[in-house]
């Protein structure tokens, strides 16, 4: 086995095309590294544990099985759902993304061996899905269920990642195989399928490929794709379309619905589409409905999706936290549209959602052992909460699904991370997400090179050392959060929610501080949001906060706290807890629990609510830490007295 | 075609055994009339609109079709969901009874009509159940979700009902055959099935069915379903058990979880059995899991059910009121499981759970005009609330549904509404629920003869006159509603939540009164109710109010209003509105709606919640009546100013 040079030095996820219409240009993984904090232990055992433990998944939940017998070489059945090889495919793309950040030789077998059962597998024309060739389900026959589509977007965006992180091509052979059969069937020319997929990603997938490939007819499908929801295609097949994404037309939609990863998937599938064809109309439409969803359909923690039923957006405002769906990979999917959005408009906004999204909502989806996940983040869990299935908060984190969609989107989103840090072209260069490591820009004038040192999000200070420096000008660009009033940048007061710049010509050793304040605040909602009447939120600085029961003073039962939004808020940096955590104090009171003896929780207005039985301190935990000590009682929305 | 006289004079739905362990009796449906006010109107659409139509929907819809297939008289593929027939069940046993409150010619020729087809669908050895039949679906092979036994156990509440309203038998006829494949199939003997349905029914139809027959075999294969719950048989078929009430034994169970209709429908069933084997421990454990339910998983409307998600039960508190799913047939299964506790405890509370539950709960989930359904009885609905499907009470009330369970269900307890009202023995008639009409109990001493005037619930006063008279003493008891501080009976204070009892010889021309209090009343919950956190319910008597739109001042939408709890509460009857109800006005104010500029619903929460724009009186109507203008904002809670 040849250990190649990864050439995943010149693209990381979602790379623009040249003539892309985008305002930013993203830096490629390997021009960024990470090597302390947060995301490097977070990418440490993703790495370490969850690649390795994910490959022994897919061989004992039957997903590689599946390939084999598709491929001939195994006899059987069938197993699992029918969109199985789609983890295999993300399981792929965390692979090759990983590989990229630091070669390894196992990784690269691991990968070339399943490439070549794909191959294998895959049938004369191009066609390649396991699950429904074993099942004999006649060909596109059910797409709004079949995920036919779903598992060759996900398949092209493996393959894209293998070229990207490994420079090997067999996996875009097959892709491009694969695509040529899709251009063949989809469209409206004499006898082209007119059909969507029920599950968009092939999108994005398509137009991950042309960028790959140059070959226009996979962006042009895309578009086609794009365009053809919406035109009742999921209702020719007798089903209600706005679960699919198919209830209007993506031009004319102003907010999200339905199940939210399909539509968040859409969403950042239509923006590459966007920015690939210069659709400025489509690149508004799709604004309006980020904006939508953020303003009226987004957890404080960036949780997207309130509904367990069809794991769906809810009503403007429908924000439960107890049933809050917030599947983990309806965050990731936000991640990657506000990504699109990100390098489209050059807005901080989306930024600060990037950050939300992934420090909290996201990151919540996973254990600090990078070994359990939560599909489901609710923002609530109760006392006397049963759980019921293997996506019930109450079991506490589970180390496989049924439908494992979430475990190897988590991989895949962890090993490209260093793709969604900064951006750089001409004399310019963005940071939009702070971790300690560098950050190495090919400008016109030549590299400039950071050392980032922080201890971000603990700490606010970002100190920029370069390294080495281009020629002339440079501007340097830093993202001021949107929470960080009083924020400064080389001593100098910078506006939250903008990106603060400072242009001159760097030289080696210069260094550049930005400050971000990470005083602890406490946040409400707007009164529509009935969920959380009456209760605030704790922050600091990206993190969201949450109060989970082992910390809790003894006896006082997390469900019966209540928080006084006047008293004092302290953090402290707590190395011993929680893989090292910067905890927040808050002043107090315990209620009495429910009265045993009652008949009813209903009674006169008139009767005034339990007094506090004493006043207590409150210790409050980041939100994407908690379960790791077995599920407890949780809160992030804390009552006020 | 002979009218028989209808024998529906002796026995009403659930009539306990002259062996079993009950303290009340009830008095059958013939002995009880409504002849005014709101269960008059509602009775009165049940029977001229409700049953023909649905008739003709049973036609529509292909159930009735399955059964000419089935029995030979029609080609073709079954139609609709696997428990179709218990649709037509459901049907013919509101048609027994609503032929027993009045006979007509039609009403018994089409029950016949459907029977006969029934019997000729009857396979020889009693088996019938005619979509499993067409489909092929092998016997008893799936019956977590066959629903087999559950169609069996409607048709066994059909064809008691058949008998007791019409004195027909050839319904009977058809269950004792099916009734003694079941008995032949389902036990622990030898060749015998351990298998329970995944939806429960048939222990309460099969012990209906013992008390008309006399059949012991029917009332221990009910004791065998029951007992055999909680032992893994579901698990054995790989599904989770708590969905479907088998995870723990009822005898070991202290609460309801799962999908809300099975769990009520098994509390009632295992009622029945606990009465008539005279089981104490069965019946405290019953007792037990009803005062959970009523303490931490029920509405105030009464509504049972708080998840989409597996139309079930959630965890203790967690009510929400947008996405409160509080069924049409959890309603229902909730007063025949209370009506069951009643009868065997005789304590005020069971029939307080009675009213709340049908008079809001319940009879929300039909249209003034009888024909119209909710399947799903939410407490709130938003201005910007999104239909997804049928079930969508955004979509407004629907004439059917894909799943037809609810519709039927309210025809059947509409026409069976006269037997939950009065029960009587010895010498002692008590009364439930109030309505204008005739009781007729045919005491020991003779017959007692009421005619009940009153306008309940828009007044409180209820005038009994005695018509006829028995010899000797007789103890009239009336229920004191437990909301009823301050009532009176004969001009006497009597105690809230118990019944009050006068004991004299009564004599042809007495009148005594009871008189409740209508006071409008504020509510509020237990602080674990986090849905309802700063809000109150308004009540009078027995019914819960809501916001609905139109009633509002102009440009004051219901999501923006406050309510002022210090305020001055009135009512006024309006006969004009909604076929008659009494409004509540109540003080409180608009507040600003959302700012269509903002990027995010949170904010710091030191920033002031913003002020009212205006002071308004906001008027609220009965729940059950909303939704009769087409959908429209609505919210039962109201937030406090």
């Amino acid at each position: 086995m040849t250990t190649l040079t990864p050439s995943g030095t010149t693209r990381g996820p979602a790379a623009p095309s040249d003539d892309a219409r985008v305002l930013l240009r993203p830096l490629a993984p390997g021009h960024v590294t990470i090597d302390g904090g947060l995301w490097a232990r977070t990418a440490d055992v993703n790495r370490a544990a969850a690649i390795p433990e994910g490959l022994e998944q897919l061989e004992k939940a039957g997903n590689l099985r599946n390939l084999e017998i598709a491929a001939g070489r195994a006899e059987g059945e069938a197993i699992g759902p029918i969109f199985a090889d789609s983890d295999v495919h993300k399981w792929l793309e965390a692979a090759a993304w990983e590989y990229a950040r630091e070669p390894d030789e196992k990784l690269l077998a691991d990968q070339l061996r399943i490439t070549e059962l794909l191959a294998a597998a895959q049938a004369e024309d191009g066609y390649l899905d396991s699950v429904p060739m074993l099942r004999k389900v006649p060909r596109y026959s059910d797409l709004p269920w079949s995920h036919e589509l779903y598992c060759a977007g996900h398949l092209f965006q493996a393959a894209v990642a293998q070229v990207r992180g490994t420079g090997r091509t067999e996996l875009l052979d097959v892709a491009v195989r694969l695509a040529d059969h899709l251009v063949a069937t989809f469209g409206d020319g004499e006898g082209q399928l007119r059909e969507v997929d029920g599950h968009p990603v092939v999108e994005m997938g398509l137009v991950e490929l042309y960028r790959e490939t140059g070959t226009r007819a996979y962006l042009d499908l895309a578009s086609w794709f794009v365009e053809a929801r919406g035109t009742g295609i999921i209702e020719g097949h007798d089903k209600a379309p706005t679960y699919f994404s198919d209830r209007v037309r993506i031009r004319e939609a102003t907010t999200v619905e339905g199940h939210a990863v399909r539509a968040v998937y859409l969403g950042a599938g239509a923006a590459d589409v966007a920015v690939e064809t210069g659709d400025a109309e489509l690149l508004a439409a799709l604004d309006t409905q980020y904006r939508a969803m953020e303003r009226t359909k987004q957890y404080v923690t960036g949780g997207l999706g309130s509904r367990w039923e069809g794991e769906s957006f809810g009503d403007p405002y429908e924000l439960p936290n107890d049933r809050a769906y917030a599947e983990t990979c309806a965050a990731i999917g936000g991640v990657q549209w506000a990504w699109r959005m990100l390098l489209a408009t050059g807005e901080a906004r989306y930024a600060d959602q990037i950050e939300r999204m992934l420090l909290n909502g996201f990151l919540a989806g996973v254990s600090l052992s990078g070994t359990e996940y939560f599909y489901v983040n609710p923002l609530q869990l109760r006392s006397d909460a049963h759980a019921e299935e293997d996506r019930s908060p109450a079991h506490g984190r589970r180390s496989w699904f049924s439908c494992a969609c979430c475990p190897p989107n988590i991989m895949r989103t962890v090993s490209s991370l260093t793709g969604y840090l900064a951006t750089a072209d001409g004399a310019s260069l963005q940071l939009h997400q702070y971790a300690p490591g560098t950050v190495t820009a090919p400008l016109d004038g030549g590299t400039l090179r950071l050392r980032v040192e922080t201890s971000y999000p603990d700490e606010g200070r970002v100190a920029l050392h370069v390294e080495e420096a281009p020629d002339g000008e440079t501007t340097l660009a830093v993202r001021v959060p949107a929470w960080a009033d009083g924020a400064t940048l080389a001593g100098e007061p910078v506006q939250a929610g903008t990106y603060a710049r400072v242009t001159r010509r760097f030289a080696v050793g210069d260094t550049v501080v930005l400050d971000l304040p990470l005083a602890v605040r406490l946040t409400s909602a707007d009164p529509r949001v009935d969920a959380v009447r009456g209760a605030v939120a704790i922050e600091r600085g990206p993190l969201v906060y949450a109060l989970e029961q082992p910390d809790q003073a003894e006896g006082a039962v997390v469900d019966d706290l209540r928080i006084d939004p006047a008293g004092a808020l302290s953090d402290e940096f707590r190395a011993d807890l929680l893989g090292g955590v910067t905890v927040v104090h808050a002043q107090g009171a315990v209620v009495p629990g429910p009265d045993a003896g009652a008949t009813t929780p209903y009674g006169p207005a008139t009767t005034p609510p339990p007094a506090p039985v004493r006043d207590v301190t409150l210790t409050a935990i980041p939100y994407y830490a908690w379960a790791n000590r077995g599920p407890q009682p949780m809160r992030v929305w804390v009552p006020t007295r």
